[in-house]
Order: C-alpha cells, then structure tokens, then sequence
C-alpha cells in the first residue's frame, strides 16, 4: 500500500528554534531514501507504508536522542485503491485547471 | 517508545456518510486491544508505537476492502522521553487548573 | 454556516509543560459561550464560523500575552450544507453502528 | 498579528477527484492577494489573520456552492511574537543546516 503525506514535526522544551531538529528529520527520511520535499510547514513524503512509518519512528527517536523531551507531530496521509498517483501528479493535477505548467523538475 | 495520538479517517469516493467507515476502524483498534476512545472529529489512541502503526494501516486496509477507494487521514501525535503520561493525565492535568473535577471513570 | 472542529493549540518556548495555556485557551473559548469539550489530544468546538474563528484568535493573543513567544495550531473542521449535525451526533451515529449507547449528557 | 499556515480542504460526497475543488480554492485565495503556495498536500497561505480566515471561510463557500455537500479541512497554523518570520525563511533555515541552497525565486 503506497501512501502520500504530509509530515510536519514540533518538538517541545527546546526553545522556539526548531530548524536544526526539522533539519535532522530531513536527513533520517533522505537516509531511508524518500526523498523529503520541504514547504514551510511540513515536509512531503512518498512511499510503501512500512519504510515510510518505519522513517517516521527513527525521525522521533532521533529528535528524542538529540536532546528534545516532547515531540508533537501532525501527519495527514493519503492511501487509495483506484489508480496509481504520486505527489508530483497531484500538484499538476491542480495546476493544470488552473491553466498553469507545473514547476519542471531538471527540464 | 510510548504514543498518544489523535487518529482521523477520512474515505473518499463513498457519499457524505463515513460513519460506518469509522466504526469498523474502531472495531479494528479495539480488536487490537487500544481502547480507542472516540470524539466529535476522530478517536484518541495511546500504546506503544509499533502496535499503534500497525493498528492504523489495518484500519486503512479495512476501509479500503470495504469499497473505499480513497481515504484521507489525520494524525496528531505526542512522545515523550521527561515522564510517562497517559491520555486521561493529560485531560486530567487541564481540568484541575480550571478547578474542574475530570469524569470519573466509574462512578 | 456552522462549523464543528477539533483545535489543538502547541504554545513554543514555554518548556514541556503546556497544560496551563490549553487551560487559558478553554476559558477563552468558554467565555465566547462555545462550550468547549477538551480530549486528550485538542478540544472540539462547534457552532457559526465567524464567532467560532474570533476565539481562536483571541485564544492565540491570550497565549501569546502569557508570554509564549510562538504556537503551533492544528485545526480539523467540517462544515455541511445537506444536513444539521452536531458534535454530539457525529460521535452517536458511530456508537450505534458499535451497538455502544451513548453517554447521556445529563443522566 | 501575521500567521503562516497550511490548508488541506478535502469535499465528500463528490467522487474521489477533488482537484477542481481545490483549484476554485486556489484561485479564491489568489484573487484575495495571498500568493498561496501549492505542495501535495495543502497549499501555504501567509498574511494577516483576518484577511487570511475571511479568504479561507470563502473557500468553504465557494466549495459547497459548487456542489460539495460535505468539507473536511485541515489547517496548521503558526503564529510568532519574537520576530518576524515568512514561509521562505522557514524553509531556507533548514535548507541552511542540510548544505543546501535553496531555490532562488526568480535567480
């Protein structure tokens, strides 16, 4: 079961600066080879269900390790049946009703 | 490593009414023995977390086989290394600094 | 349009501790005569959406005039136009799929 | 008091492709001067509070006079009193940490 989510971790009792936390989850889930795409509040995830969860535990064991108490993570994770879709397409998807190119990747 | 979380099933493709979708999912975590314990906008889980994601995919499996063919869930969820916590001390601990004596569980 | 949601606000830079700003945010909302009902993980919020939203806001100056320097808010709402439905609805039509009867509310 | 925040409408009731619902959405927030950010999973909106809350109430409306009987939407919101903060210097703070540049708006 592939699934697409949005990832967005807030770790607790280490000051308002969170960036170097949020930036060693980057690295666990680029580790795991997914391919994080970061936007401003969370970060863009693809993948089979187990590696993807399995990613998603080590990023709060690692931010744990790195000395946060307290995670609060917010995970929103679309699965579906009926056909193949990634999150590339989904944007395209909408972009193209809009009457606008997506962003070429490497064009 | 220990998770409250807060889980929100959301299938698509299957007319406005999901409440059949969200009680089989109960059902699932309750066979899973989580003790899910439902709200107006989703169900609070606690447990360990392998346990809790393997919960989780089965109730999207289960929807799925059910007939629907999208779903779209949100997650929030909390760990912690500082103390051990459980869903009801965290309502509890909110409630006695509005002076307000938490549900007793059976009273 | 009315409005039911579920608002979990995650006051950053106050320690591990939050208990005492989800409190002040429940006042808020309770002085707005929202009858706020807290979970474990956020507290649901029903009624129209302009008086809904105005407490929110304020619940974020409230925060942040207690000294919190940044929040982290996550809100899940539904509006629909087929039907009234209630909070308390929403949980009953899936405890009844369950065979559960509900709490009463004034047993 | 400025707020950057990520948007997921999803409508029910109307089939599994929800792209057009979220294009009207797109195009309700641009024509409100918000430069919404499109990702695979929501789209990031930043602004003033209540001209960003008045563009996302006319999602819903704009959405249900489509055709959707039924909205389910998820925001995460942050709002920040210590300084000022957009949604490109959130993400280029983690950027930084990876060694990574990022991608310039119009280089």
């Amino acid at each position: 079961m592939n699934v697409i989510l949005d990832l967005c971790v807030v770790p607790l009792g280490v000051g308002v600066s969170i960036s170097r936390y949020v930036a060693a989850c980057q690295a666990v889930l680029t580790e795991a080879g997914l391919s994080p795409n970061l936007h401003a509040y969370g970060t863009i995830v693809e993948g089979e269900w187990d590696p993807v969860f399995a990613a998603i535990k080590k990023c709060h064991e690692t931010i744990h390790r790195m000395g946060a108490p307290r995670i609060s993570t917010t995970i929103k994770l679309g699965t579906r049946t009926d056909r193949a879709q990634t999150a590339e397409s989904k944007v395209r998807s909408v972009q193209e009703l809009l009457g606008k190119t997506p962003p070429a990747k490497k064009a």
